[in-house]
Parts: C-alpha cells; structure tokens; sequence
C-alpha cells in the first residue's frame, strides 16, 4: 500500500450542496492552527458569534456554530428541546422532515405528522388542524427551505400559528440561510439550525445554530439529562454562550472555525438583502434558460427557492448518464433527485459563492450540449 | 460592526493538542471542496480508511472518520454498544472516564466505576476484582492515554481480561494514536476511537474510530434504535462501510478530510514504528532538560506518555502568569491541568508534528526564561 497526497480535480458545484467555496475562505482554512482555549481563538468565536446574528437577523445570545454537519445540527434542537414522552407536530413535506421524525423518536418523543406533497410548501391550514386536533402538543417543526425538494414555506405564518397555540418552533434553513429572506427575531422563531455548506459556502463539517430566550428556558428547565453529551447545550453554553471565561467541552474545528468566519465577513461585505436579490436574480436568469430548453420545474413558481432549481428530467432522458457526463467532460456536478425524487428530477443549486451569471451560463451550455 | 478577515497568530502549540499542523496539511485543507458522492471523493475516502487501518494495525471493514471531534466519536462508540440496561464496567484514572460514565449513564447504561488515582495507569487487579463481582457487565471501557494525567495503561491486558469475562470493549486512544504503540487486531480491541488534532496532527474536527466484527455485531442485534441518528452506524455504514454505493447520510466534512488523508499519508511515508520511537526519543530529551531545572513528572516513569508530558508546577510558581507570559512573550502554548489537576501541573505535548529536538529546544529555554 502507497497513497499519496490527495489532489481533487476542480469542479463547478451545482448541486445541492457542498457549493463552490471561494479562494478567500479556501485559503482561511489553511491558517496556522490555533489552541481552542488561546485568547486570539476565542476572540475569533466572539465574532464568528456576531457575524452569525447578523446573518440570522438574531439577537439570540445562544447563537454559535455546532462543531459538525447540519444533520447533527437537526439533533442538536431536537436531543435539546424533546423530552421523553414531548408530542412533536412535524411538517413533511420532503426528507427532512422524515429525518425531523426519527430525531423526535429516538429522544423519546411522539411525532404527530402533517403531510404535504413533495414539491409544494407545507400548508397552513392542516398545521392549523393539528395543533386543534393535538391541544397537548409542545413543539412544531418544519424545513424553511426542502434541500429534497427546492420548495420554500411560509416560516413566518407558521410560527405564529405554532405559538398561537402555545407550541415552540424548531425551524430547519439549511438551505435558506443568506439564499432568501430569513428573519429570525421577526419571525420569532425559537430553534434554528442550518449549515455551512450551501449559501454560506464554506466548507461542510458546521452548522449554525441559534435559540432564543424561551427556547433555552425549556432546556435549562429539563427534568432529564439531554441525551447526547456532546450537543448538550447545558454544558456547551459554558463555551459558546458567556462573555470571558471558556471553559472545556470539546475540542473546537478550529480551522473549519476559520472558513466559517471568512464565509461570513463575506456575507457582511455583499449584505444580506443584496445576497438574496443575487440569488433571485441568477434564478430568474437559469429558469430563462431552462425553459428556453423545455426544461420544467417541480415547484410551482410561488414557492420557488432561488438557490435551489428543482427541474423535472425530460421524458426519455438517461438521468445517470447525463450527471455523469456532465461530471467528466464538463466538471459540472449537478445534483441528483432524492428519496421518491430519485430518477425524476435533477436538483441545480446557485448558492452562495457559485450563484452568479457564468455559471448560469455554463450549466446551461453544458446541458445543452448533454441533452 | 464590521469583522474583518481573522488572520491568526503563528504559536507553538506544545498542550495536549490540538498539535501544530504541518504546512503540508494546511495546504491540504485548501485544497477545491468536492462534492460529497463525487467519485473522486469517495475514492479518497477509500483511502482515508485504508491508511487508518495501517494507523490502528487492524483491518476492521468498518473503520472510518466521524465526521465529528473526539467527543463525538466516543458518543458513536458508546452510542450504538450500549443499549438501555446494559451494565458497563468503567474503569477511570482522569477526566476522560468520567466522560465515559456521562455517556453510558445517557445512553440508558448502567455504569460501575473502577477508580484509579489520576496520574496512574488502570490497575488490572481492580478491574478484575469488578468483573468477577459483575458477572451481568457486557462492556468494559478504559482510556488508553488519558489526556488529563499523562498516563498510559496497558490496554493488551485490560482487553484480555474483559474478554476472559464476556464483555466486549471500548478503548480511548485519543492521544495514543500514532504517538506510542497501538495494535488494535493483535491487542484484540473491540471498539476505538481516536482524534485528529493530536499525534496526527490534523486539524481537529474529526475522530478516527474502529469496530471488529464482533462490535459490529453487537450493533446490528441492537433491539433499541440508537438514540442519536447523526451517529447511528446502521445508518452511516452505508456510506462508509461497504464497496462501491455510499448512500447519502450526512454531508462529510470535505476539506477535514483532505487534511486528515494528508496526515495519515505522513504517518505512513514515516512509518508507525519510527514515529513511535521518534515520540520516545523527543520525549527523553524534554525529560532531562527539565530534570537539569528541578521540574518533576507527575506519573510514575513506567507509565508515561512520551507525547504528553505531565509535570508538577513547581512550589510558588503562579500557574496562569507562567502560561500567560509563555504565550504572549514567545508565542508557545502549554497545557493547564484539568478538573482536580487544575493549578497542580502543566501538560507539555510534543505530539505529532510537533515532536521534534527544535520544540523540546525551544520550550526548555521560554521555561528557562519565565521560571
């Protein structure tokens, strides 16, 4: 056995999610290494804090960067605010939602599911029957922006409806964050996670997070342990969450720290409300194109996320073969349908660093010349 | 607010880790971010496993990166071995048994705890005197290198004598790996995990982890669904575990892993028995050169770890100043003592890449100077 060091070739990321990072971040991750408790590391969290409640639109105290992917930032609200026998309403209306299923189950609590269609926005009215129907539920959770589906709901209405009823929110942007409008503090969204990989481009392995005031009420008044001793916000707020003293959880990915901090200085140089007319905009151009082509979407115009172009695979058309194709000749990676979407569509991200009017070009050049 | 850029200060990182990255790494960090189901990727994901299977002497099929720091990965041994009920013998010299019962007690475990005093390896007797008592224990789990003390216990014999009883084990070689010999097949270790950021000297973020058949077994029999989905490896042996398909389970920390191969590419370009030695040798060096200054171990010569070398602070001397000033007037970090340690020693690391005569150098003469 011989390995050699590792040089990926350089792709155009257009799928779902790792988006293409930018030089400027790409090179923040190769800085010196730092211990996780040495002054300059932790004034480092102070602004990576600061810059994550802005991008949020939060004043949340307990806004930080859980130290793994955003699946673990899911468990992380979920293993948090559930307790054994916490009636859960859970929208679906993707596979995020059926993985917001399992993380309710295996902290013990019950999940009360509301369908909607793959490809549409969660509906009002039915999370409106079933906080009726289920008077004793405590918390409601639904995806803002469905990475499965490319469909954005109404978070704002369906908080307020969540807390009309005396229910808490664990809200799932992953996508969304920085894509489209996401106002945290407005909407009064109690639990929030997303990741590093998609708007934000920086590299995966982060996932912001967020909890307001009632939300880290519920967690410090448990009456049992939180399950996992890594996410367990009780012993994190003791890094994250004070002024001054940091006192010693776990080993932060300091380097990743440093992409995520770039990504979000970033962030504060574009402007949030000129980096979602940005991704509106590309949309708009790539859709031009797409239907100039007779390529069609999933999502019915209203619900539409702009950073993620859901498009059905024209009939007859090898669904494999053209990813690949677009992978080795072009260094294209689109991304390919998931769960029941599987064969049936293909999924084109223009998030973050990669959501610009070249690549718009190019990936509709090269599907040209594939199909 | 407006943040700026963080460009970092160059330290010596001489704690108990993480440990200074080599420019090689670093590099390796800032490599093009890859689509997570790019092939491209997934071969570098074969060979990630295959260099740590050379890393744990094992060929244990399911050896792979949580995609996580250290703590995680001792959650995903703990997590999927321990169903509720189950009794586990732990067996604690510092802060990191501790750790252990925290998890097994989360987990729905019962734990029996075997006490050593910090600053000494695990007894053996102790531990058999408790499996003899606990016929009903299924699990022993013991630290191999406590990363609090300094001391390292010998795991051949503490996995020969869980075995002799029924139970299978979990063993903590965080700080181990790499650093002194550790011979996952041959010591028969049923489950292991490990970091990045200390002998490896990667990046922290991710935590190596082995499971023999016979873990993997135990999983698969589960008749409760692992509590945390993020770590499940029902789940996330899909994509890691076998040949050819990785299903999508999480977004792999893409540029984390670039680092980590490249580290593992030096360990094999060393090779491991060179690299111990090298640990030993360093370690001698640093040992007479603080003898020459009256500075003494706290663990008991037969028993230290070469890689992290725990020394009493001598009477009078302020312990924060001293840290303090190492930091500020010569950009050299040190380590605190830990939990019951705090105040009473330092842990000076010389793990990795950092294990070299310039290091063991260099700090002698910034103690010189400060002492």
């Amino acid at each position: 056995m011989t390995i050699t060091s590792f040089i990926p070739p350089r792709r155009t990321l257009m799928g779902p999610g790792p988006s293409d990072v930018s030089e400027r971040v790409l090179q923040a991750m190769a800085r010196p290494t730092l211990g996780h408790l040495d002054p300059a590391f932790i004034g480092m969290m102070n602004e990576v804090k600061a810059l994550l409640q802005y991008a949020f639109q939060t004043k949340n105290e307990l806004t930080f960067a859980v130290s793994a992917p955003g699946s673990a930032g899911m468990e992380c609200c979920f293993a948090n605010l559930v307790e054994p026998g916490d009636k859960v309403i859970v929208c679906q209306n993707g596979v995020f939602g059926g993985r917001m299923q399992e993380n309710v189950e295996r902290c013990g609590g019950v999940a009360v599911m509301v369908q909607d269609d793959w490809g549409t926005a969660v509906d009002p009215h039915k999370l409106e029957s079933a906080l009726v129907a289920n008077p004793d539920a405590v918390l409601v959770a639904f995806v803002h922006a469905e990475t499965s589906t490319g469909a954005q709901s109404d978070a704002k209405t369906l908080v307020e409806l969540a807390h009309k009823h005396g229910c808490l929110t664990i809200v799932d942007t992953v996508t969304s964050l920085t894509g489209t409008p996401l106002l945290v503090d407005d909407w009064n969204i109690d639990a929030i996670y997303s990741g590093s990989q998609k708007c934000l481009s920086a590299p995966p392995g982060l996932s912001p997070v967020s909890f307001n005031e009632r939300a880290a009420e519920k967690i410090r008044q448990r009456t049992t342990k939180v399950q996992s001793w890594f996410l367990d916000l009780n012993l994190v707020m003791g890094y994250w969450g004070g002024e001054g003293k940091r006192a010693y959880h776990h080993t932060a990915p300091v380097n990743c720290l440093y992409g995520l901090h770039e990504s979000l200085v970033i962030v504060q140089e574009e402007g949030l409300e000129n980096s979602w007319a940005r991704h509106q905009r590309n949309h708009l151009s790539l859709r031009a194109g797409l239907e100039e082509m007779g390529v069609g979407f999933l999502v019915p115009e209203e619900d539409r996320l702009p950073q993620l172009n859901t498009v059905t695979i024209p009939e007859g058309v090898d669904d494999a073969l053209v990813r690949s194709r677009l992978l080795n000749e072009f260094d294209l990676e689109i991304g390919a349908g998931l769960g029941a979407l599987a064969g049936k569509v293909w999924r084109i991200g223009l998030m973050g660093h990669a959501s610009n009017q070249k690549n718009v070009d190019f990936c509709l050049n090269s599907l040209r010349a594939v199909l």
